[in-house]
């Protein structure tokens, strides 16, 4: 067995627990593997900003193509995140015929359909478990484990920081600014919040992980997309009164060979295996035609379990080089199913109103629904909030081209003052 | 690409769960590994049995060694299930350099450490990911995704028998023996449930975990085992009460090298991952140095769940013949660390008993406890039974040898008129 030597580019949080994490178990890693995994170089930006892991300095460059053109160098690890650099030193690894691990779920949910077939023609392996989920193994898994299923859904909560925003909100009773706040302050959200709390982030993921299961390229652009921000603590209360949880999904689902993917706020049953995933935690329910449902469940984020991912990443490629096999699990995106518009999705749905506090305003707005075929399954008058009413509607399943139909004519209601929140209701 | 063909030991269960789901999903499965797997033989040990799955007369045999000698065949199956023949037919197999697959949790956990050396020294594949947790994605994750960490613990829920069961007495009220015949009328437990209800199922699949998560052969034989048939349902309120769960749980630790490993029911806090596991789903929660915990959670039994675990190997090994290089992921006990007496292990303990009700009673316990050193952390009086009483105790923790002491004088005091039940409590 030939000794392995790695590269790292980036040197942040994930580039840290990556190398700490290689350097710890140095030793029970060769025994495993049968090979000494070796750091030769990390590219970082500055070569003198201070670190927590403190290493020897002749370890670091401020070149990445230093690495990615290194002859001796099996294999490259993308810890830089973001589309470029990393995408032309991805590339530019893959042509000079490196192995490949990245974290970056952004260049692979975008450009994954140029690099992976690149990856696939060179015969090297590209390899991204630390992309989605943090440590959770999920990719591999739906690879390799779940590979004799047809895959009928994939519904997870996979951003750490939304997650736990609303299990602040749910267990204190916070708003959503003061539960930002706070993870804002613990580092668990950006100051510029958008890319999670909008679900760009989630929406990231889900397109890898669809793309897998489903055997499908996925556009990111198609993926409908709602973010957190409107939910107040209110609608956090009405749920639990109707026995549900709210939770930012990233769900994909196949129906008639067409994609439903889509990243948005629901409400789950408190007794879904989703609904006591709390914190900063992560986790992804597959249903498979013969596993029926499977969940993996972990720390969604930070610097040791993704460094743990992108270890074993590394760990498998190691084996691969030692068995002259790389490259032999490559791209399976072999068909390119469309994806539904939102307007085609059914579902039930949670809806909380203002109306004025008079008679005839439910049947008013019934009749809307009545007349788009959205039917009801049960309205409830909540709060007094001066003059004004709070009811909350939930349908029975329902086509969301038609809901927002009935909706447009209510919301023209002279006695609706406001339609607060809509959320989809998942069983 | 070369076709690769396949025989099949054994007709049960798995057998025709992993036969219908390589038939049904036959296009996909050969997409995406780039390779047409065929079905070419099955041995049963009667051809004439009428059976669920109906096939071509051509494809059965009834004698299996017309599949381990036929020079055709790639990756010999093995669904038997008990010890033999199935262990002499997985060494011929290996012998005559067929790649394996298997569900067979004894033979793995017994005779693994004979047979996973010979498959590396034959370069073959040996993969069992269906031998623990059904379909669920479990050794492979161990093995690979997470094979940079120190693990420091996997528990587990990995008999669905007595998850069945105890999920029912706490749900539904009945009693061990209620639930038990419940079990037994939907084929969930055997008519001699003792393999199951005795936790000798569970040792075997934790043995297997242990051995790949701590790199260590594991003797069975010293697992320390309790089953579940000495539970009352009264237990399960008190527990409740206490804000416990109690589950038949499957552990194994390291600590200070040695090994930990025990199957006994346990309570664990409501908010435990493990205790929202309910019916016939397993969940197993990995404790890793990097990965921080991990859950893997699904269907833990069954025709299609197992048999979707084993097309998932079945799928890997054709990958790695194509690729030619089978055996590359070989045993990795290569260190044999010894386990812990039961006396050794630290826990909080919970222990219900019948006293006489009269005062004093109390204090003379109490002082057995306190010269052993074992800490109460409460003790409240429960029911009245005709003139005894019932209390229940719960310990700060302790070393199990010294609890055990303390109940031994208990026992003996004329006050006490029995223990009835003690358990551990897992945090």
């Amino acid at each position: 067995m030939r000794k392995v030597y790695i590269g790292v580019l980036g040197f942040g949080t994930v580039g840290q627990g990556t190398v700490k994490t290689l350097l710890e178990n140095k030793e029970d890693i060769q025994m495993r593997t049968g090979t000494e995994i070796e750091v030769k170089k990390i590219a970082v930006k500055r070569l003198d900003k201070e670190r927590n892991l403190t290493l020897p300095s002749h370890l670091f460059t401020n070149d990445p193509y230093e690495i990615v053109n290194d002859p001796d160098i099996d294999i490259v690890v993308e810890l830089i995140g973001g589309i470029e650099p990393a995408r032309s030193l991805l590339i530019k690894a893959i042509e000079n015929g490196k192995n490949v691990v990245t974290a970056n779920k952004e260049v692979i949910a975008r450009f994954g359909r140029e690099l992976l077939p690149l990856a696939g023609e060179k015969k090297v392996d590209f390899y991204f478990e630390g992309a989605v989920g943090g440590g959770i193994p999920i990719v591999r898994p739906l690879k390799i484990c779940l590979a004799g299923n047809r895959i009928y859904s994939v519904v997870g909560i996979v951003n750490a920081t939304t997650n736990y925003i609303l299990t602040k909100m749910a267990e204190e009773g916070w708003t959503y600014e003061e539960a930002l706040k706070d993870a804002q302050s613990k580092g668990y959200a950006e100051s510029d919040p958008t890319y999670d709390v909008e679900g760009l982030d989630a929406a990231y993921k889900i397109a890898i992980l669809a793309s897998i299961a489903f055997n499908s390229r996925v556009n990111v652009e198609e993926i409908y997309r709602e973010g957190i921000s409107a939910i107040a603590p209110i609608d956090i209360s009405y749920a639990e009164e109707l026995g549900y949880v709210i939770k930012l999904l990233a769900i994909a689902r196949e129906e008639n060979e067409m994609l439903s993917i889509r990243v948005h706020p629901a409400l789950i049953p408190m007794h879904h295996p989703l609904a006591s995933v709390r914190g900063v935690n992560n986790a992804i329910l597959v249903h498979g035609s013969s596993v029926g449902k499977v969940m993996f469940f972990g720390e969604g984020a930070g610097s040791l379990p993704t460094g743990s991912a992108v270890v074993g990443d590394i760990i498998d490629i190691a084996r691969n080089i030692n068995f002259n096999c790389t490259g032999r699990i490559s791209c399976t995106c072999f068909t390119e199913k469309k994806q539904k518009d939102i307007g085609e999705i059914i579902s039930k749905y949670y809806m909380r109103m203002k109306v004025k506090d008079q008679p005839g305003v439910l049947a008013a707005i019934a009749t809307c629904f009545g007349e788009e075929k959205v039917s009801i399954a049960s309205v409830v008058q909540k709060r007094q909030i001066g003059t004004s009413a709070e009811i909350v509607w939930i349908t029975h399943p329902s086509r969301e081209r038609a809901l927002r139909r009935a909706l447009a004519k209510i919301e023209k209601l002279p006695v609706v003052e406001e339609v607060n929140l809509i959320l989809r209701v998942e069983e």
